[in-house]
């Protein structure tokens, strides 16, 4: 066999992204096709492996694909299969591996999209010879993919990792959208970050920028502009959403002891604005034996490639 | 050689405890030092060297120890040593597994206490043929070691499962042993009891019959006796000790998803004075994902035996 490549395929609610990828992380070329225009799944992945099968055509490397890794909303690694996923258009439990499998005859494997980005940064990227470390993603929801001992965490059941719903805040916390409340997501989410800034705006009175905007539509992005530009309140909101992040990981920390914590998504992309509260808050609720040894970085793989090359790296995994 | 045995050791601020242990975990015999009176490690060592030649020479085994597992406050598998236990005579960083395994030129193996009952659960007990669980300590302090995909879990630097001080109470918790507030361990241990204890006599009016002791020298045992004997007010301190201990095992399930947590230690003796709310709260507080598919046991090893044969399970992996 020639050089051989891998498949990365990210589902999405809305598109799903595929790309042909080397053992380098270097992407050939990548397709994709609408994941919400698919209301059976047998259509889906007929169409999936039609235009995946042009691009490997089109490539020249059909026949050099050792595996393919696919990331999804409640994927299941031990099952390959996809399971009651909120966001997408089938339900029940999806067979998806097995699927894939049959139209390709290539080995596939199959797991959440965070734990998809974990083994993402652990073969490409921040997290690249670390052994022990914990992904966290910070969109529209919190994820998490955990790594101890250079090995993913999938729990004996495949759903380990769902570190969003910790709980943050006990008795009168937020309602979060797994339908109870205090959880992590719902503070630190780039919809916890909107909530946040519509209650500081309600409970208060002081000035700020964001007030020239209609309530209910404020969004993380909104938040982020106004802090940058000075406004003192999305600031405070900065503050207040990392000071959470940070007192939960130092928790996270006295679980598994990981060497770094990386941090991936929108949220993560407001750089010191966010980083500074996290690490202050996570070094000052440490346990004194582990304070100063553990790094808090940013994801090293740009957003747009980094779902694809995450699945990808499963690939390796499965061939 | 003949049938091969291990040692366990088992290093407590008071006894240190060794036996000699085959493979079905059947402890041959058992010896034991005070580990106070060694102020000098040196001495220490000496004297078990001495003990324990004496044990194996009487029980004619000297030549079958297939290795030496030690569990110790502090213990750290990946250095070999003992770090700054607070409750040893010996300050700073101990080589300790360098030192037995020069007296006795046998393989030294050597972890923290709570890490040791979970191999000891592993190999003997509750947790055989688990490849995911977590085993609880509620004892003086609150401890745990963490098993995944059938490894104990030491984190990059050795020191991961510190669960009993993961934050519990934000903001207005109680002072920990550990300098920080809200710990479980402050609320869970054996000390905490007895704290809770104290805080519902001096802020409630009802009848107890704790009220008959002085109030400073209640102990977990007194509240276990009175709630056993229906005394109302010291049933609801196990109600609440137990759903504090339910809702951070439901934060638990959500980072590494076991398929057992196993409690051990003093209060887990109180059986389904504790078990019953411990179990109502975790299940009540798990992410849907997780509900009903975690076991909630009791160790299966005599506490008495506990801890030297999981030291001595260690002693195997030495070996």
């Amino acid at each position: 066999m020639s050089k051989p490549y891998v498949v990365g395929i990210d589902i999405g609610g809305t598109n799903t992204v595929f790309g042909i990828v080397d053992a380098r992380g270097s992407i050939l070329a990548t397709g994709s096709i609408k994941t919400q225009k698919y209301t059976e799944i047998t259509d889906y992945v007929n169409a999936l492996h039609e235009e995946l099968s042009r691009l490997l055509a089109q490539e020249n490397v059909t026949d050099q694909i050792a595996g393919i890794g696919i990331g999804a909303p409640n994927g299941n690694y031990f099952n390959g299969t996809i399971e009651f996923a909120p966001n997408l258009p089938w339900k029940g439990v999806i067979p998806l591996a097995q699927m894939v499998r049959e139209k390709f005859n290539i080995p596939v494997t199959i797991t959440n999209d965070a734990n998809a980005a974990a083994i993402g940064e652990m073969t490409y990227g921040a997290a690249r010879g670390v052994k022990d470390f914990i992904m966290i993603t910070l969109g529209t929801g919190v994820g998490s993919g955990i790594v101890i001992n250079g090995q993913m965490v999938y729990g004996h059941d495949g759903f380990a990792g769902e570190l969003g719903h910790v709980i943050v805040r006990r008795g009168n916390g937020r309602l979060c959208g797994c339908g109870r409340t205090g959880c992590l997501e719902a503070y630190t989410s780039a919809t916890g970050v909107a909530r946040t800034a519509r209650e500081f705006l309600e409970l208060r009175n002081d000035e700020s920028t964001l007030r020239q905007l209609p309530i209910q539509e404020i969004t993380s992005k909104d938040v982020y502009d106004a802090a940058v530009s000075g406004d003192k309140l999305s600031q405070e909101i900065f503050e207040y959403t990392g000071t959470i992040l940070g007192e939960a990981f130092a928790d996270f920390i006295a679980f598994s002891s990981p060497k770094m914590i990386v941090l991936f998504g929108g949220l993560a992309k407001s750089g010191e604005l966010i980083m500074r509260p996290i690490r202050e808050a996570m070094e000052k609720n440490l346990l004194a034996i582990y304070k100063g040894k553990v790094k808090l970085v940013l994801s090293e793989l740009k957003e747009s490639d980094a779902a694809v090359l995450g699945a990808s790296a499963l690939g390796w995994e499965a061939s």
